[in-house]
């Protein structure tokens, strides 16, 4: 893409109305535009990133045997009355009257729809495991919205769902969705740790929260430092293998880890010193196994082994990716900007024309723009007329993982200039050692 | 895929409630599910096919120069009342309040916001063209929503903007995305003729719907013969050059065609009645040429290069996803089921295990399955224990363009059988002939 035909409406001022710094960066960046309350459009810089940290969770959750589908983002009361939660749910679900006067409502979650597609179709044990995603916009209507897109009222989110026969099925199902978010926040090179959530009146031990360390974080988090150290499994774990998951997901909750609200200072007081860590966390997936909450309200169930029916055991599965994309820059960025890891950065390359218009610097921008896309990189070319400075402030800003600089000066030695957003490290080489570097490098391996 | 694990609810009944083909048959194939009035959920097989007509879509936006970005479902009032359409839109649109009392509104369309998105960036002619497009959901509040996804309430719309200095630029615009209608359509193997469209008060004669002809379309349109021999553009056709474009739109708006509604009874008589084509259409895509309709009320103006304010010029062009599908589905069908044409295809290839739990049947299934995915092919394998019968209906249900039939005499026989879905016709061969078939066989040549 050539940055004179792209539309990057960088920011020169810092938008007073961001608090935190993703946000700050994101408006910036020409990332994205506040269209109201809480609400925001993606620009394409913002849309290119979000398209892939989607497609992140989309493959892991793929891998972890969960099914995509999409369900509607308006929903009828009439699934709400009957699970009981239309009443409950308060002032955050917005609520809507069509033409005839019907109730619905903008879809903050969607565990009755899935239960009625779900007792729709399925009738046996057979049929199960069963575990359906979707990525949709949902709406919760927050009193006081904020953080950009971390704290948005209209937000992305992917919500699986997962339907067992029983407490063990549904607990093998719960630990898949564990490991899966473990490789989805690791290949986004986020260091997440699953910490103990609250699970109410359901009960149990089986809610995580999923939370990323970031000095900016929310809340006060408390862990053992054995969790840096975990190793997150690699692609070909076996999700077939409900004994090799499980002894993955025991791993990482045997250390301590609590959120602020789960804090106990006891099992704390006896950690030593030295191995505690006490950090600001964000969350970015939550994973609760609710059991029978909405399958015995709306009849959902299935004929077992037994010729009985059961009621299904159910748990869901949530991440935020407009949300994610905020707490990424929270996690990765300076004093000059964000710094995407490769695997979720909007272009990968970032190759810097210092003398657009001059003969030499255009002819040797233009083989290196082709020749890269040929190897199969996305390049943001800056061929606009803008001097020097402001284009390596623009590359800082938008946080490509590499940039290639072609100077009047370099181009006469037959050299280019490779900077390493993420280390600030320059090196100058021959053109050639500079495409030969960057085209070999695979995706996901640096920064 | 293994079908024995996809969640594919295949019905056995002819749903009462679907008057159209095209809804029947995504019912019966397990692709939809209604939800409500006039709302879908998309099931597995759905959900596939959509993301593979709206990656055709997007391809070719961007390949015309079209970049994409997204913007919330909801939108606040206040725009809507600066162009003067929020008391205009009457019923269709769904009108909302937060708990601020704040008025807002599901977007039945985005002209307003992506005109304040224009505005709030753009001051220079310097920075035009430009073409900003999304991907989004819609809702339009119809009194009766019928006909499944093809005139649902809630519906997928690609809706793109282009924003010109004047007149001459804005027809450029427009013809850039005439030519991409032309290959977005007929990538997806529907012959669509464009026809001219009112333009009401904006006057003049840019305004084009494409229109497929499909026996079962929804309304009656006229169109010269000539059209069905007019060849489409190829990928590399050059968008950058406005006198090759303009010649395309004017070999494809030169011959006779128009809706019942701009029917021309004169025009038509002065066609030979062997050169005429009377048929059914069904409309799939709509281009627009409106001026400065919201550029005016809005003030969305920029810099000329004769130092004034100019209203940008503008046109809207949009395609339904969610619609085209069933369209494609309606124009390529016969009694057994859908037939897809390649480029869209859920699947590419069915494989069907007429013994599931043969000893051969099993390792000679299971070793296609791995080898056609290793060609980078997708595969629902039917490993189920139905019987024979059943395998087969179910296939030409879903209507994969190729079928691979593995039964236990043919493996005796070191033999397997292939079935072209579109043309009937069944082939034994090989093993190793049929795997070379089938992983050769490029994307979009079939069907």
């Amino acid at each position: 893409m050539r940055l004179s035909r792209y539309f990057l409406p960088i920011l020169k001022e810092t938008p007073r109305e961001a608090e935190i710094v993703s946000h700050r960066l994101m408006l910036r960046a020409g990332m994205i535009r506040q269209q109201g309350a809480g609400s925001f459009s993606w620009l394409p810089l913002g849309k290119r990133v979000l398209d892939k940290v989607c497609a992140i969770v989309r493959e892991e959750q793929d891998r972890a045997g969960a099914q995509e589908i999409l369900m509607p983002t308006i929903q009828s009361a009439d699934l709400w009355i009957e699970s009981g939660r239309y009443d409950d749910y308060g002032k955050e679900m917005l609520r809507i009257t069509d033409r005839h006067e019907r109730k619905m409502l903008f879809g903050p979650t969607n565990e009755e729809m899935v239960t009625d597609i779900f007792r729709s179709y399925v009738k046996s044990y057979k049929d199960l495991p069963l575990n359906l995603y979707h990525i949709q916009w949902k709406f919760r209507d927050e009193v006081r919205p904020r953080f950009g897109v971390m704290r948005s009222r209209e937000f992305l989110m992917k919500d699986a769902y997962s339907f067992d026969l029983d407490y063990e099925g549904a607990r093998a199902a719960y630990n898949r969705m564990f490991v899966a978010y473990l490789r989805t926040f690791a290949r986004m090179g986020l260091q997440a740790i699953p910490m103990r959530a609250d699970t109410g009146p359901i009960g149990g031990d089986l809610s995580h929260e999923f939370i990323i360390l970031a000095s900016t974080g929310e809340s006060e988090v408390f862990c053992h430092k054995e969790f840096l150290d975990l190793k997150v499994p690699s692609a070909d774990v076996n999700f077939g293998d409900d004994r090799q998951i499980a002894g993955i997901v025991e791993t990482w909750t045997t250390p301590y880890a609590a959120t602020d609200e789960m804090h106990d200072e006891a099992a704390w007081d006896a950690i030593p010193e030295a191995e505690k860590v006490s950090a600001r966390g964000i969350e970015v997936g939550h994973i609760f196994h609710f059991g029978t909450k909405y399958s015995k309200p709306m009849n959902a169930s299935v004929t077992g082994p037994d010729g009985k029916e059961h009621f299904v055991s159910m748990g869901s599965y949530g991440i935020g990716p407009s949300r994610l994309l905020a707490a990424i820059i929270e996690a990765s960025h300076d004093e000059n900007g964000i710094i995407w890891p490769q695997s979720v950065a909007p272009f990968d390359i970032g190759l810097i024309n210092m003398k657009a218009g001059d003969g030499e610097c255009d002819r040797v921008c233009e083989e290196l723009y082709e020749k890269l896309q040929a190897a199969g990189k996305d390049v943001l070319y800056d061929d606009t007329d803008q001097r020097a400075g402001g284009k390596f402030a623009t590359a800082d800003l938008i946080g490509l993982p590499w940039q290639l600089i072609v100077g009047p000066r370099g181009v006469a030695n037959g050299e280019v200039e490779i900077k390493n957003r993420a280390t600030g490290e320059r090196e100058t080489m021959p053109l050639e050692a500079a495409l030969n570097r960057l085209a070999a490098n695979p995706a996901g391996t640096a920064a």
